[in-house]
């Protein structure tokens, strides 16, 4: 049986139309013989407006009721993606999680995929050429619903290739993996392939085409992953473990509306200091670009957070630094994080020389590095002059 | 353990505002040491919204994956409402038919409920004193979801007080059951009690407080049904086994946009006759007032269906009759059919006669009666003075 996990995003599914064209879409894929499982996100803006309306009932939703909540917005997706796939004569069925038996970790709306029922699924394709699979969402083992986090239908459909050992394809309104978000720069290059690692680091850098979760768990499985258009017919990208083509930087990343934190007159405790990150990453912020600097015996730590967690983030951080006598916080606010990535840092010497150099002009206000990944932190005003020049050194 | 079913019409949840009022209401009762059922509609016109969308996707929705669609709109319901209770510090938990353990037959979009789990809501109920269920929506045997068919989840509520043989209080916009519906006759009065048959008239009449199949699952099982107003505080009606107020005419009763049905010429084959009906009655038709007449050995057959239906209707009429060699269809329109339902018949002698005198001035198309209850099909035209002389004679 040859089966084939194919995802599509919310945009693929707004409005009626756009669910039959992918419903035609799907009944190609079965014509040339294939089962398809197709995993959906709920339609267009639908899981914010139910977290609007939830939040118009209370000011902090009950996370299990959250969750109960969200779940809606993908059996919608699903119901009428088989309404339609149905109506061209494609035996297929909806399945939410209960169904489709996907079961998770506890964590209310950040939940992780644990177990898969590849057995039900297959015994249904006796039956249907067509399981269109509510993505998003599973079951914990009280038989609650939990979510997975935003993004999470992109981890739902390689969680199910994996479990399967089939291939994956995921649709979306990016018509691939690009050197450099097309949007802003119109003149970037579309990959034809991209590692694992890069595209880890490419999307936990802000590249939205895929999530990182689904990443991570594609790299773990060897799960094959094609990014594509769902509405334009031109080939996308596939998102594999070596790159063939092994360019020195696949591409580059910009994450806006960048807040440093910084925490000086620390005492010389590294214990200390790892249990504020620990009390932080606890209450789920993503801290990046952490450095730590010893002052005449005083620990300085430097990290930057997204703006718009900044106010809450604060009440956490002051909660976590109040046995700590003495240390006085700091927000820098209007900074850009601006990466390159790519699998050839690794081999090739002189990158992050041919990258400063590129940005000699500019003055820079931080640096992290990986193996495959440089990253500075900049200000919003020299963005484009950043943008230029990184693409003109290194051909994106 | 005193444990209370209540059910809130969709209109009660239209909005969050609304949401939050009937969470409070359901507080007020968990104060007075109940542990409280919730059983909660769709919000507002969500249920026609969801149909809708899924006929822009297809013209006949497939019958599985449309109560697949339809069952998300009391999953937001009772989401949302365990929400707006756990900001209350009401601990609650929301369940659907998966959850619940909601049992119906197989029929996708007319399902009947055949379990339901008590042993779970009596263990939940060790750690929640509200739980909210979905109404309308179970699960049959494959774990598919199914619908009650339209205001189904009256008979959700009704059946979970049965399954745990315990009171059930229906809240909506009526603020009880009227001798006659106060929207066009203001000065009708509430009824304090009402009788499961005399309700099961009205229902089939068209009064919209209860659903038919509600009050029959409530008298079979008898359980005592409180209706009142979700807004206002005012007592509303009991639906009981005995009226003790016994009066002779309960309720008058109006169905507009009649269709008579006529069929001319069928043989003399009363299992000919039969047949047809059962063709159209599989296809989810009502016929009502059905008179069947012999005139020189031909069959003369007479029913009312409601307007909106003709138009299905003449289709699978036709079907049914295309082995009928000579029979005529022939259709009228603008009927308004006229009932007056009592307990009281069965016992007091006159009531037809007393009925008749006040129509005496009106052109009578059809009548029929029932051991509670006598109907007659008039013209449009003649409602409004049909009305005032039978809330006169009977002092509805």
């Amino acid at each position: 049986m040859n089966i084939v996990v194919q995802k599509y995003g919310g945009s693929s599914v707004a409005t009626p139309e756009k669910i039959k064209f992918v419903a035609k879409k799907i009944s190609n894929r079965v014509q040339e013989g294939f089962k398809v499982i197709v995993i959906v996100s709920a339609m267009g803006k639908t899981t914010d407006k139910l977290i609007e309306l939830a939040k118009k009932v209370s000011n902090s939703p009950h996370p299990r009721e959250l969750d109960m909540l969200l779940t809606t917005g993908e059996q919608m997706s699903v119901a009428l993606l088989s309404i339609a796939l149905n109506d061209l004569n494609i035996s297929s069925k909806s399945l939410n999680a209960f169904q489709a038996g996907i079961f998770t970790t506890g964590d209310y709306n950040n939940a992780r995929i644990q177990k898969f029922k590849t057995d039900k699924i297959l015994s249904l394709f006796k039956i249907y050429d067509v399981l269109v699979i509510t993505g998003f969402q599973g079951i914990n083992e009280d038989g609650d619903y939990t979510t997975l986090g935003r993004g999470g239908s992109d981890t739902s459909a390689v969680a199910i290739a994996a479990a399967l050992n089939i291939n994956c394809e995921i649709y979306s309104d990016f018509a691939g993996i690009y050197t450099f978000d097309p949007k802003i720069y119109p003149e970037a290059k579309k990959l034809k392939y991209i590692t694992y690692d890069e595209m880890l680091e490419m999307a936990s850098l802000g590249a939205k085409v895929l999530h990182s979760r689904a990443v991570e768990v594609a790299k773990k499985f060897n799960v094959k992953i094609y990014c594509a258009s769902t509405f334009l017919n031109e080939e996308g990208t596939y998102v594999i473990a070596d790159n063939i083509e092994n360019p020195v930087v696949t591409g580059m990343s910009i994450l806006e509306n960048q807040t440093q934190v910084t925490i000086t007159n620390l005492p010389l405790d590294h214990e200390k200091v790892y249990n504020i990150f620990d009390k932080i990453a606890h209450k789920g912020f993503n801290v990046d670009m952490i450095s730590i600097i010893n002052i005449n015996n005083k620990l300085n730590l430097s990290f930057t957070i997204i703006e718009e967690e900044m106010e809450h983030f604060d009440r956490y951080l002051k909660e976590a630094l109040e046995d700590v006598d003495g240390s006085e916080i700091n927000y820098e606010h209007g900074y850009v994080k601006v990466s390159v990535v790519g699998i050839g840092m690794k081999t090739e010497k002189g990158v992050a020389s041919r990258f400063f150099r590129a940005l000699r002009n500019i003055p820079i206000k931080m640096v992290t590095t990986s193996e495959i990944k440089i990253s500075c932190l900049i200000e919003k005003q020299y963005l484009s002059e950043a943008i230029n020049s990184i693409t003109k050194e290194f051909e994106l």
